[in-house]
């Protein structure tokens, strides 16, 4: 079938759409591995890098699916997915039967079952394969996929996602790797401000910090934010509260994923009611200065004093 | 000094009041350690079973601190506290100078800060020790004792516990045991929520929960509630969900602790927005029929659906 | 202009569709007040009272759009509206240039602009216009009606929407009739589980529940959940609290509000705190049994004791 | 007895402990109405103006419940209430039989009933009777009073407290004076963040906040913030919110009340989900320079964008 044929052909063309802060360096890592490039973006500086390093760039995600039949998206959010997948130059205006289409975007996991069943229109496959790690994993080739879609084209999606990432993980049908994405943020966040207003509890209440974090660690409060992200500076090193919450993972991006979970628990009638505040919290963030500090700045936001 | 001829005195009486769950197994441990234990409970049933193992009981926390110059005390909250120790027949009526008097009882900061205030005055030293482990942990002298008090007396009090206990932490000064039980409490409630709600989320979005679990736990949402004690049936063997959520930490006593954090957090006007919301959802699920199960079967609570 | 023909062209046919629990009293009021009306339903059996009434019925909304070239429309949710008008056999489909089109549903009040958006494609203008008021109002004819759409419209809408309603009120563009419903039922809500927790805290303070509510009423914590529809049974009489909480608004429609308020907040990125919360709260109660019950059920919900 | 004998002493001496902002004007009301005031603050230059407007000042407590069989206290918190009647110099020290002692200060109702049953063993009434409304209220005497006593010394209270203020109202037994005082407040505070979070969100979704308000007060979301102290400057005159929220009632003052609400929910274990998230809200609030705000600026700390 048209799909084996696909899957056999290794190291042919890759198409790429959306070469922003993540997709740039994960379209360079396939170039690195081997495969012949293709790729667009809404912006054409954004391509130049990738020109220089061989891959060859085209006007529209049309084109691009015209060539290629495998192809990788990475977009900021749920309205340019519909509009590169099925806008008037979108991918499925031109795609080829049997080609295997993944999506890296973090999208709300019913836009990702829509795409799937127009590609299936059109006798196309789609995954979603949203990612875990931020620009640094990107490039360094160490990000985590959680994909979604049916289980015959893992193999072929794991093929590419490999030179990209250090873990591909299949989670099921269509929408799930979305939906283990969402689920992993939205407990982040949770365990994260928990941390947050914990280590300040603790403060205020004449503890050290970091003997705090020490007790927590060997105890039933552990958590990633307190073992290895902690939000107090002064505790850890390298890791964003020891510069001034810069780098990381900005508080703009944590309020757009939960916002997400919010959508889906909402259509799903599943009450997240610590998943919700959470929300609100980065949305309040967000609107008092915060959106471009990495999201451990929670400690910061909760602690600011009278009269500072 | 008195309290340096005290601490020398190993293997001589050590006075033990509360015979409880918690207070029974450890009693016992001191006797297997040697020490003869001179005990008092307001329940005269609850000392027999330490009576026929050789300890002495007498009447009152009084006639307790007459007798011994090491005192341990395990009650369940607040007011047994000051009426054991202030009370008309309590510890500070007849206690010697130089006295080390050890409070594990789970209790609001201040009142033990007060105790401390108490004891001075009449030459005696009060440091909080409350535990983190249940009854298991009791028995088995596997408790971890977080303590509060001058740093001085750290060994001495270090000594006793540790016939109880496998981790004994110096906090800093009094309370600040029974701050860092709080605080470690409050994450660990604030996880376990979180926990819940995004393994239901993600059971509603399609994700098995065995996957999802290792899919969280390989990732930044990992936290003791995931890894160690997860509440969804059938992903864990030996934890309370794989049981009906029977035995464990009850609902009642997360409720109790973090009505202690919110409590404190009120007094230091600190913000713990997650915090109370996990102290009300306990509360909630004490006054529906939740209160004797394990804390964990939130899961269950956030889970059941219409008509069930 | 073809508009405004149809705006003097009173007492001409005028086309329903959705004959449901509100719309069936709504288009009964219409033909009271000497209007033709056209109507459709996807229930043939919702139709045949309006029918026997004198309404002629037909088989889809586009033949009513063929015939009538005022149409008004009460459907449950944003999908059943998206269908209605531009489905395959929806309104826009055999719309009439000129024609006013107006939507009584409460939707998410970007789909409502996306409706005007596709009508004014085709010559035709969409209005929404939800209501306030249950069943009850609906068959006085006593609905409230929120207007948005373009001003000069708004004579021609008040024209029909007074047959059914007491109260007509333009709000603004297109969107701004379903904003103003999705905030005064957020804050409702939000009123209503504040005045049961606040009842419920007096009570268990030792209060008369009658004389906290006078209290309340002539001081600062008086609204209208306080005032006209007292959520304690025995304090006033005619309410669903009075007759075990039946009647009345429904949890489950109060959840499918705060839905339409949360996904408006989430879009545009507003904090809301307390009405995210009271969202969750009506989700849980959703989901123990309370989905039926009139929303001011919160208070029972809140006040069951253990062993209950 | 000597109650009746005190009770029928209308027009003789009236001792008064605290004369703050709230205290001071009472005081003077009592002067106009034609009673003998003997007072006592902390702060001697407090005591100034009430000394030249005919006040005997005396140095403590004790020494105006020497003199002095019916005494009013107004005190900013329950430390100042334990110490001004039972502290050394307090009013027990010296209290006359049959004295009728009234605290109008804003404290836990468990204190109030602590010092009910002090005052009990002295021979002398204790009732509860805190205020709502502000300085304004204490000037003009329009004061109103929530009292909580035994009932036969109502009509004694009354003739006292209505010299200061416009309602009396009897709530109970001791502590459900106060219990009322919380309970409107924490309605009040929800219902206050329920209207500021529902007119930001109206606003961002277009509507005009008059427009918004007016629909809000003729709809199920009317409430006293909406209708008389609406919080969206430009909406009304003669409120904080049209003077940059300077006057009015503080927002410190607010999380104090609430920290009340949440002590006595936690001790009664009553779930109050919307209270003491709003406790956690105005508890922000203050960290982030709001304290000194009237607490309907909870409208603008919700608002304020990103960048300003």
């Amino acid at each position: 079938s048209a799909v084996s044929s696909r899957s056999m052909a290794s190291k042919t063309q890759v198409g790429f759409v959306g070469l922003g802060n993540m997709g740039s360096p994960m379209a360079k890592n396939l170039l690195k591995h081997g495969y012949p490039v293709i790729a667009t973006d809404v912006f054409p500086e954004s391509c130049k890098e990738l020109q220089e390093l061989g891959a060859q760039i085209l006007d529209s995600p049309a084109e691009v699916a015209d060539k290629a039949d495998r192809i990788i998206t990475m977009l900021p959010s749920s309205p340019n997915v519909i509009e590169v997948y099925t806008g008037p130059n979108g991918i499925l205006k031109k795609v080829k039967k049997g080609s295997l289409l993944i999506d890296s975007s973090t999208i709300d996991p019913a836009v990702s079952k829509e795409m799937a069943l127009a590609a299936e229109k059109m006798g196309a496959v789609f995954m979603d394969a949203p990612v875990s790690g931020g620009v640094g994993a990107a490039s360094s080739g160490k990000l985590t996929f959680m994909v979604g879609g049916v289980e015959e084209e893992f193999t072929a999606a794991k093929e590419l996602l490999s030179c990209m990432g250090a873990n591909v993980v299949y989670c099921g049908q269509v929408g799930t790797g979305q939906a283990a994405k969402i689920c992993n943020n939205m407990l982040l966040a949770i365990g994260m401000i928990g941390t947050a207003e914990t280590m300040n509890l603790g403060i205020r209440l004449g503890l050290d910090p970091k003997l705090l974090t020490k007790i927590l660690n060997m105890s039933s409060g552990r958590c990633w934010s307190s073992d290895t992200y902690n939000p107090v500076p002064g505790v850890m090193e390298g890791v964003p509260s020891a510069n001034n919450y810069q780098g990381g993972f900005g508080t703009t991006l944590m309020a757009k994923d939960l916002g997400l979970a919010q959508n889906t628990a909402t259509n799903t009638k599943t009450p997240i009611l610590l998943g919700s505040l959470a929300h609100q919290i980065f949305r309040m963030m967000c609107a008092r200065g915060y959106a471009g500090k990495d999201f451990s700045s929670v400690f910061q936001f909760l602690r600011e004093e009278e009269g500072q």
